[in-house]
């Protein structure tokens, strides 16, 4: 049996996924919930649930419900966190909230979500409950990853271990439950289908620390976002969290200081003081060591290894072992 | 075997339902979660749920978890309501958003809804599609209702078709739903069931004309509400556009008048015009109009007669036939 490469099943699921999700009417409600979806994203975490399937059968009818549940599930989560952040664009694109005013995108995410459900019904009786049960864990952690962030915005400091757990429940558990769904409908036993949870989970945090770290010393060429934008925002990144648990007290201050501070060197007194603390090798060596964990719970599960390649490739397209 | 009295069940389900439904922490999320629900409410909802079981079987296992998703699914709408129409209050006690910030409140709603589906999932999986479906169905057409009722606030007249389907989207549905999920666990056929939809969204249809007219008419000691709540907020409610539709050209303009005046006799006044037009007695029998379509589908369910009293009475509480 051929296995498909991770573009393969982008291409695939994008093209499924290009239709209408919603009634036409009221148009005033479901326009809304359609316009975030043709905002593009890179479809990574429904082609996970199609790998976590195919790792371990050919892909079934229900892998692409839930991947379309879950690619669903992640759009309702922008649209209500761009509320919260009052965040005027997203890929360059206005926001729902934006676009269609507050109260619309409340409901216009209630609605995405409700489909979400819609599609997971589909899934074979069999299945469901123990597809639910995933589904419904996650999205509770997701919503407390979001709340934690808020929560963490308001405080002075936090510490290391509180980011890992909030980046944790905001962004890697739902890689790791579509991975894990997916497994589970290709007929996967629970041991199998907790390593690649845990693949998923630790590949997630490696792909953060890489994002903090592009944020601050990417290369402005080729990193999608504005270089520095954490630092210009205060942002509690992994880097600033490590900077100022580390730094002597003169440069712990001096990173205070800069955080009431919005002139143009901002950014670049930042990384002087990042640098200075060998933030930037710490940050490679941090990810490198998520990355590794996430490829030990690849090579436990009880597969040929060559079925593993295309999740490989995924893995290396989107955290590079270094720049 | 005996069955129980809509009371009975109220009782049975408030000491079920008053537990935490939400895990410790972060309390920063679930605390606001769990405030909603302990702010009272008649629970008229998953009491519809068991009695739509109970008309058929004895209650079984999955009612319970229905009931308690259908009461946490419309404690979601209530948080996400009170959000968009900028609430204070909700029976006299702070509106989540008041009491912890509008971003709180937000995520506080949508995780009241993913645990909705986690009671759901908890049904037996030879029945979870059948229930989802229905329940899936029934939360769109509430955010559909919501959506409505946001658009026709901002024009300038709405016709009576309109309004009432907006009033059964956004508060009859559910009750239908409610019942018929009972119904669906309580082993009903899709054509016992389909009346007992019926039956719930017509009495949801006459409550609501009863709620619109005591509004207007109501002894200020026995309602609830602030009598000529809606008449001072402009509200389009069945009374002010049977009103417009059928006033004469100078008590339609008095009328329109009327909106943009805020004085003391403003209510006094519409009242007054109301009468001339007969508003009252219209909508005296425009309740039982739909109270006896209500009554004709429950005489059409195929089960003992006496079963259906638990029923007859609850309607009859909620839907008085006359004042």
């Amino acid at each position: 049996m051929t296995m498909h490469s991770f573009e393969q099943l982008i291409t695939s699921f994008e093209m499924r996924f290009k239709v209408r999700h919603f009634p036409e009417q009221p148009a005033t409600l479901y326009d809304p919930s359609q316009y975030i979806l043709g905002i593009g994203g890179k479809r990574v975490r429904p082609v996970m649930c199609l790998m976590g399937n195919e790792l371990f059968d050919h892909i079934k009818d229900a892998a692409w419900e839930v991947a379309t549940a879950v690619e669903l599930f992640h759009n309702f989560t922008l649209i209500h966190d761009d509320i919260m952040d009052q965040a005027p664009l997203r890929r360059g694109m206005e926001t729902v909230h934006t676009k269609y005013g507050t109260n619309t995108a409340l409901l216009a995410g209630d609605v995405v979500m409700i489909m979400a459900y819609e599609y997971l019904r589909k899934v074979d009786p069999v299945l469901l409950p123990s597809i639910l049960t995933v589904f419904n864990k996650t999205a509770l952690e997701v919503s407390e990853g979001q709340q934690l962030d808020m929560d963490f915005e308001k405080r002075d400091s936090v510490l290391l271990s509180e980011y890992l757990e909030m980046i944790t429940l905001k962004t890697s558990v739902l890689i790791a439950a579509s991975l894990k769904m997916g497994a589970l409908i290709g007929g996967a036993g629970e041991g199998n289908a907790h390593h690649l949870y845990e693949f998923g989970k630790y590949l997630g945090i490696a792909f953060q620390v890489q994002d903090d770290y592009l944020d601050a010393f990417g290369d402005p060429a080729k990193f999608g976002k504005q270089v520095g934008g954490d630092i210009i925002a205060n942002k509690k990144t992994f880097l600033m969290i490590h900077a100022m648990e580390t730094a002597g007290e003169a440069d712990r201050n001096r990173l205070l200081e800069l955080q009431n501070y919005s002139g143009a060197d901002k950014v670049s007194e930042v990384l002087k003081l990042f640098k200075k603390t060998g933030i930037d090798e710490w940050a490679m060596s941090l990810k490198n060591e998520y990355l590794e964990k996430a490829y030990d719970h690849l090579e436990r599960i009880a597969v040929m290894n060559k079925r593993k390649e295309p999740l490989r490739e995924l893995a290396s397209f989107l955290v590079q072992r270094s720049y």
